[in-house]
């Protein structure tokens, strides 16, 4: 058995009481731990439990506060730069969100640029916050440097993932949550763990050639902008990650390009920062700004049903941006959550050292 | 000779005498014409005065409106719907785009949907307006459907382009203007001229299945969004494609997926529209909005210096977004701007219908 289930109630208690021993308050702790397992329950496995000892080893390094002090440095009717105070991701990111969407409320829409934060989690939740106020969420972070401009050998940007959450009346909401490179870094460790091949066009090695060994981050390669390669339109995908990393960072303050810190604790920290920590940046938009928001919801509506009843290629279904994580959730959670044995291996060790109760 | 070099200010005078024997106004002959004819300034041949009999075509089967009433329908501090009133795009568009910097200096931001329009031009021009004002500006349109979704044999989104453009300091500003498919239409066009074949990955035949054939589209195939197929993530490509017809129309009222009216007024205008026209949207950041306006220039020149002067692959170079249009203008506007054949031939005969003297 390489997986075992776990309850979603039992996951969020042990998460929950992990970060409340690394220091968190108690409202701190369960905003984590939503935040964090809503991964899980999504089927995001790279960024989930998968991750938490990543975290932990963060805080251990003192590269992550536990007791941060959130704050708005500079703001205007519509927008705000947030310091996370080098707090976790998974705390400041929605809070600023929260901000984005009082913003909005008032001005029609609110854009929120965060500097000084870590890792956040899954991009969709945080724009998803703003569907149930009939507001679009917009959700954007960089990441450390794995992926090369078009023509590059550098390693320049992350996977810098844009998430665009939109409400609907009856349908379920459109939720695009996705990484600006051809395949995300989970999917490389997904062919490691199983010693597979990466298809042509994932990656390139250390002298720009075409590559399929999804080990070849570890020898100089990188990750490629989606579209592969300059042919299949790859300088779309560069421009992408660029208005992430510009938006998130350069925008707020953070660390942009090849200076944004890594998630990994035993990585240094690159020399001679250009901001702090890892930059992210948040909108909401009121639907009813520009017009009724019912009018609204009805065509999303007509819009979702035209392309999910479009004619699909044998044997295949056209999906919706969100169906696949919104299937996956409701099983998980009748179901339970699937946890790999490595994973489990890792949780288990973390409840040993701080002596806490585990469910695996 | 398969073309000829036409200096930009004979071009200019050209097309603003064409715009007023339509029945535009000075001010809107001038507007539309500075517009169209960027796109031949920057090198985007398909999108500038290849163009122009298209429109005339469009206005003389009265689904252009040469005096258009472009009104503010609806509005917020940050937000406004802007109607068209059937107009060219080449004159809402900018008007709109206006509309979002005036919003942006009052609120920090400013976003402006618009419905009852046409086609706008190249995306970039509009965004770069707000590049004087130390904005970052942003710009979308929808289009007549010519790309399927993931999956899907029907043709749904347009080749929706993004365009993104962020002031620098002594650094060129970061401009990023490309269609969310693999390839534009405009590079099959090309393909069809001169009798080649498309790279796979580019477009699908009627059953979903690979073609390498550019006339595709006319037997029921169509362009496939950035990423090309699922393995190498078109379903980002069709993510972006979606969000920029969801923002254009749905939220301003336009017409949006099957529904988006043809550029060619050959072709009936789809059944049971949805909305009013095509949608654009626009918007406008105050860089101050978020942080002093010279920081984030001196970073902005930081990172671009840091992507340009990246280790690159052998015999390429590691390119800025807008580098390569800025070049072409500099060439163009100094050298002239090279007129294909037959576009010069359906100039020619334009001129002849109005009773214009001509510079080809």
């Amino acid at each position: 058995m390489n997986e075992s289930l776990i309850a979603y109630s039992s996951l969020n208690d042990f998460c929950k009481e992990l970060f409340l021993k690394i220091g968190c308050s108690e409202k701190d702790a369960q905003l984590a731990t939503k935040v964090l397992i809503s991964a899980d329950a999504r089927g995001v496995d790279s960024h989930g439990v998968a991750r938490l000892s990543g975290y932990v080893r963060l805080w251990e390094s003192k590269r992550i506060n536990a007791t941060p002090n959130i704050q708005v440095v500079h703001e205007t009717p519509s927008t705000a730069v947030v310091d996370g105070d080098g707090g976790l991701g998974l705390v400041v990111a929605p809070q600023a969100m929260e901000i984005a969407i009082r913003k909005a409320e008032v001005a029609g829409t609110g854009w929120v640029a965060v500097r000084n934060s870590n890792h956040y989690g899954i991009a969709g939740y945080h724009a998803m916050m703003a569907l149930e106020k009939d507001m679009i969420g917009i959700s954007m972070t960089n990441a450390s440097p794995l992926v090369s401009p078009t023509f590059s050998l550098d390693r320049l940007l992350g996977t810098n993932p844009i998430a665009v959450a939109v409400p609907a009346d009856k349908q379920p909401p459109f939720v695009a949550d996705f990484a600006t490179t051809t395949a995300a870094n989970g999917k490389l460790e997904i062919l490691q763990r199983v010693g597979k091949e990466a298809p042509e066009g994932w990656i390139q090695d250390a002298k720009g050639g075409v590559s399929t060994n999804p080990h070849e981050l570890k020898d100089g390669g990188a990750l490629l902008p989606l579209g592969s390669d300059r042919e299949h339109g790859s300088h779309k995908g560069y421009c992408l990650g660029s208005v992430v990393d510009i938006f998130s960072a350069v925008l707020s303050g953070a660390n942009y390009g090849p200076w944004v810190p890594p998630f990994v604790a035993f990585l240094p920290l690159p020399e001679n920062p250009v901001g702090q920590g890892i930059g992210h940046f948040f909108g909401a938009m009121r639907v009813d700004a520009f017009r009724p928001a019912d009018e609204f919801k009805a065509h999303m509506d007509n819009w979702i049903t035209t392309f999910r009843n479009s004619r699909s290629i044998e044997g295949e279904k056209v999906l919706i941006p969100g169906d696949p994580e919104r299937w996956m959730e409701e099983e998980r959670m009748t179901n339970g959550i699937p946890i790999q044995i490595k994973v489990k291996e890792d949780l288990i060790q973390l409840a040993a050292k701080f002596g806490l109760q585990h469910p695996f």
